[in-house]
């Protein structure tokens, strides 16, 4: 990564520790919370809590690479010579994009068989994005890069097609009440998960440099929150809800 | 910041780390009571002990930032190059001051539109207020840092107006044994908050240097414990109290 400013690299250090605090925040909450709903959607908040630690524990990783790999003295910063280890977020990833997969699966209430089939495959396509993603992301080759993020959108627009296809006729047999947060998790998912690739391709197009590189650490940050704090919180709502209209906890 | 002597740099240190106690305590005296209240009122604990919880952890960043910038050697305080970073208060803010409105409303008890449209509006005005006042903070000119204290004002005075006004109907209808802890909630908020904007205007006053610098560091410590952890038990005392109002946990 070519040098930043001191103000970046304080952009990107505030941005990092925000996430830690919106991440531990999360977790928290979804944890403590499960008492609030009915014993069949636990595990949901129980994974979506999950997921939300596991981001916690990486973005420490994150925060402590990113201190690692600079120093700021009198108001210049400098490169120490270690590399700022951006890996921790294809090991997050791989962790915790089947996971959130199957939180929107589990609150949904489905059957069993169609809860265990429909994880499986949404979880597998997710984990094959990621893996699909990780070798283009370690090349600087541009016709490298651009092979692995086509082989990575394959599953990627295949899960796109399950949450709005295969989805639809569970969604309808939701409760009234619930039909529409339902279907505001699904946007968020797409939304969320649409910023990532967008990212990837960024230096293939020519933005490079420090602003860059700035952008893409807060963007990330910015997509991950939204991706699984929010999301997670929204998992909740629906489970206190469905709680509600089922006749409670 | 200019050079502090060692008694200045102690008070502030142990400042901090009375606050790191006061926060950490907080928050497991709040969940831990959960289950002294009935289940309506748990969230608001939750999120009651989320505040100190996310308070204690930038706390923890602020004690160790705090370290970092200067070293006491031989009774004599040197400052080591690196910055105290002042923007983990900010980050801080931006997430808790939200949460606390949203804690005092559940804790009221009104209707789910009226818990949904009240968080959402004082939450929005809340970080608005935060996310304004961050460029005066950051910025050594006068005529800015009036800009963005005056602009932050705006939403910090619709708060106030939500509070005695928007509110005020809905402390009517509050079983008569807690509407006097509700109003003193109310006042709380208003006092221990308006000690931040007080703070922001002293160095445009000319009050700078060490002590300055410490007092600041100090007056800000207390406001947080005030607001946040004294705050968070009264919300506590008044959902065990409309819990016996209500027949029990």
């Amino acid at each position: 990564m070519e040098q930043i400013n001191p103000a970046q690299y304080e952009l990107v250090y505030n941005f990092f520790s925000f996430t830690i605090a919106a991440m531990g925040s999360a977790t928290a909450f979804l944890w403590l919370n499960r008492s609030q709903v009915a014993s069949y959607y636990r595990p949901a908040l129980t994974i979506s809590g999950l997921v939300t630690f596991i981001a916690l524990y990486h973005y420490l990783r994150i925060f402590e690479s990113w201190e690692a790999a600079y120093t700021v003295v009198d108001g210049a910063v400098q490169a120490t010579g270690k590399k700022f280890n951006d890996a921790y977020r294809y090991v997050d990833w791989l962790l915790t994009v089947p996971l959130l997969l199957i939180e929107l699966i589990l609150v949904m209430r489905l059957s069993r068989s169609e809860t265990v089939s429909k994880s499986v495959r949404l979880g597998t396509l997710a984990a094959l994005m990621i893996l699909l993603g990780y070798p283009g992301e370690i090349s600087d080759q541009d016709n490298v890069r651009w092979l692995w993020w086509a082989l990575s959108m394959i599953p990627f627009l295949w899960i796109l097609v399950e949450l709005f296809g295969g989805l639809s006729s569970s969604l309808a047999a939701q409760p009234e009440s619930v039909r529409g947060l339902v279907n505001r998790a699904r946007w968020l998912t797409v939304l969320s998960w649409s910023f990532y690739p967008v990212v990837f391709v960024l230096p293939m197009l020519g933005l490079e440099g420090a602003a860059a590189d700035t952008a893409i650490q807060i963007g990330y940050s910015i997509a991950d929150v939204v991706a699984k704090a929010v999301f997670g919180i929204v998992i909740y709502m629906i489970a206190v809800r469905k709680t509600e209209a089922e006749g409670g906890a």
